[in-house]
């Protein structure tokens, strides 16, 4: 039998690894299980347990079994379009809501189902690009700068579409703010004026909001406000509500782009069929909210601002270039300024740093490469998640909401994450 | 904003409509809420309830929140491979299991993977073929017929592979069995035929056995005992387990075919990242089985059993063609009997059958078309599931297991069900 050598694979797939935020975690554990003390600024997963009553809610549910209807639940669909209509001040309307095992196979059968270009600015999220690899699509990739906070604005977006000189070319945009992995978002006049460039170019816009609800102030504004009917909202409880493993994103469409969804569906009810029956009767909970999950974003969010700002301060004063983080839980520090005394170490491209990095001191981080910047770029991001969510905002429930948390708190419930990044400034510097 | 006149579509999703056995489940509803008696028999989902400690693990691991690997929980890719070893007598290895959601996403992954051609024998499974065409690849038919029990034989499997004059064409052949739509099996001999013409060609075998265990005499066999090293096992718990909503399906390969599982889990990364981490840990349960799973299946399986025969007698009587069912709760009977008196009444292809039969009486069934049969042949599959699963498992526990049902149960438990078979009957003969 000699089939292992017939390997006969899809051009598209063949030498395609494993996506890189989930392999640097299966990475960290092995190193872990030899015994090595290891600080995993690697993954992108939020360090708070879900909140209780929708665990709960989890637990009553457990017995569902039907296939539920290819979009989502009815009572699923109401809450999530309800909840944008209440946090985003958007019309959103269920029968325009479809529901997925994660937003990122949302974005895949998007990307699936489109036909047109898909316009990505870079430093971008991990999946964007091998997704269209895989499907054999070109992406156009808008690189954007520290100087620009990592972001695109309707300046350079003008310019990317004017050089086609394909007016009505069929186009899609992909945001994300906050961002990963920048940790950064728009400000509202920011998105008013993009708004105006697709409107003005017919774009459609993927709005990746599922940092949503963990920008630092509480203050997120989706770019739907400005352009409802070009914009697809993206969201899912993996971020704001904890809940990674369960696996269930949501897009919300406009009227106007209902032939996308439905033509999404379709494919959807040729591979995932529908999202777990158990986990959308949870689900429900989570996005109609209630006084007990505000109370949880609520110190989520205190404890990610605070511990951000202090990781923040650690690498800017030890001469990183780096953006104050403005929600999520991510950062792009830029070590050029390290350039060469790193280059003497034979440091000269990201994945060498990060690889070092890991090697010399147990701080793994993902490289600016796999966020789809140039590779010789000394950019990397840094998750600082490594703490103990459940107990963190257990503590932070016993101090005043007027307050901010003071020193000791992070001292106390975080020391690993400003360890971690002490470890790193240090390594940098040293 | 003139969005909607710009559909910019994939040619290959373009007038794809949702799978069929989900868009008649929500058909039937729909008629339903309009107040119309309708009797299902078109959707594929086991009427029982999941077993009690399955659902018991799944309340147990609510709060399990983190990703899981790509390729599964090591608990459960355990449980999974020795589930193989003890049920079906071969050699499985953990690390050669692939958890996805639903067995047919990961068909579908394995379609967008293989570089080569896949044959699918008719009646088919409804996504095997429309999961090719939304990835705008060619899949090779081989169409049975009644005589030889809806399924292959080696000597059609040869001819078919002789067509060609390439010997070493890269090559897939899905096999079902038991089958849907047919609910007909396999015997040893005829699959230890296939798989000595499958090792000539070296033909790769994905081998659905997602109803394995609902086998009426529980001695289902498999293929990949007779060709180890080119057989792919398919499984979950959707059907056996009746956890279809809970979208948890394996594939189970061999070592030589790692570079398939690998190929898939990267793409996997990329799209639907793990499965649901509170539904693995559940499924674990499932795998591993017990005392009071082994009953569930066994009073199960003579449910189905007394239930089909009973069916299969109605329909043969009035003069249908149609096999005494072997395994799942399906039966694919062929009208062409009735051909002249049905062409009368206008109905002269499948669709219209169909439509008619549920326009004139309630009884919703599915076409043979969809099953990738001749438009104008008049099948059908009729699933027998519209029935109270849990009241008539409760209520066969307490018939001793060395008795058959007595008439009197199905009469109490699956009346509708007769019902609805004996008006089909009369709808044919009146």
């Amino acid at each position: 039998m000699t089939l292992q050598k017939h390997v006969s694979l899809n051009i598209n797939v063949r030498g395609l690894g494993e996506s890189p935020t989930l392999a640097i975690n299966e990475r960290v554990k092995l190193l872990q299980s030899q015994g090595r003390k290891i600080y995993n600024f690697g993954l992108g997963q939020s360090p708070f347990p879900v909140p209780a009553p929708v665990v709960e809610a989890l637990r009553l549910h457990a017995h569902e079994k039907d296939y539920l209807p290819v979009k989502g639940l009815p009572a699923l669909k109401d809450a999530v379009a309800g909840f944008h209509r209440q946090k985003d001040l958007v019309e959103a309307n269920a029968d325009c809501v479809l529901v997925g095992p994660g937003s990122k196979e949302l974005m895949f059968l998007l990307q699936l189902v489109f036909y047109g270009e898909i316009i990505v600015p870079t430093p971008s999220w991990v999946s964007y690009v091998p997704q269209a690899k895989i499907l054999g699509k070109r992406v156009s990739l808008i690189h954007t700068s520290f100087e620009d906070k990592w972001h695109i604005n309707a300046d350079r977006l003008s310019e990317h579409l004017e050089v086609e000189q394909d007016l009505y070319r069929p186009r899609l945009l992909v945001l994300n703010y906050p961002g990963n992995p920048d940790g950064l978002t728009y400000t509202a006049n920011e998105l008013k004026e993009i708004a105006a460039v697709a409107r003005e170019y017919e774009i459609i816009l993927l709005s990746d909001e599922i940092y949503g609800q963990l920008h630092h102030q509480g203050s997120h504004v989706s770019v739907a406000r400005f352009y409802p009917e070009g914009t697809i909202i993206s969201s899912g409880l993996s971020k704001w509500c904890g809940a990674g493993g369960w696996r269930l994103g949501t897009f919300t469409f406009p009227r106007s782009l209902d032939w996308l969804m439905e033509a999404m569906a379709a494919v959807a009810s040729e591979t995932y069929t529908s999202v777990s029956a158990p986990i959308q009767y949870a689900a429900v909970e989570a996005f109609r909210g209630s006084m007990a999950i505000e109370r949880y974003l609520w110190h989520a969010r205190r404890i990610l601002s605070t511990l951000g700002q202090k990781c923040y301060r650690i690498l800017a004063d030890a001469g990183v270039r780096i953006h104050p983080p403005e929600g999520a839980f991510y950062m792009f520090p830029d070590f050029s300024p390290f350039g060469k005394s790193l280059a003497k170490r034979n440091i000269k491209n990201s994945a060498t740093l990060c690889e070092r990095l890991l090697q010399e001191t147990g701080v793994a981080m993902l490289p600016g490469r796999v966020f789809e910047r140039p590779c010789e770029e000394l950019t990397a991001r840094i998750s600082y998640i490594n703490f103990a969510g459940a107990r963190s905002l257990a503590a932070s429930e016993t101090i005043a909401m007027h307050l901010e948390l003071p020193e000791e708190f992070i001292h106390a419930h975080c020391e690993e994450t400003l360890e971690a990044t002490q470890t790193l400034a240090d390594w940098l510097t040293g």
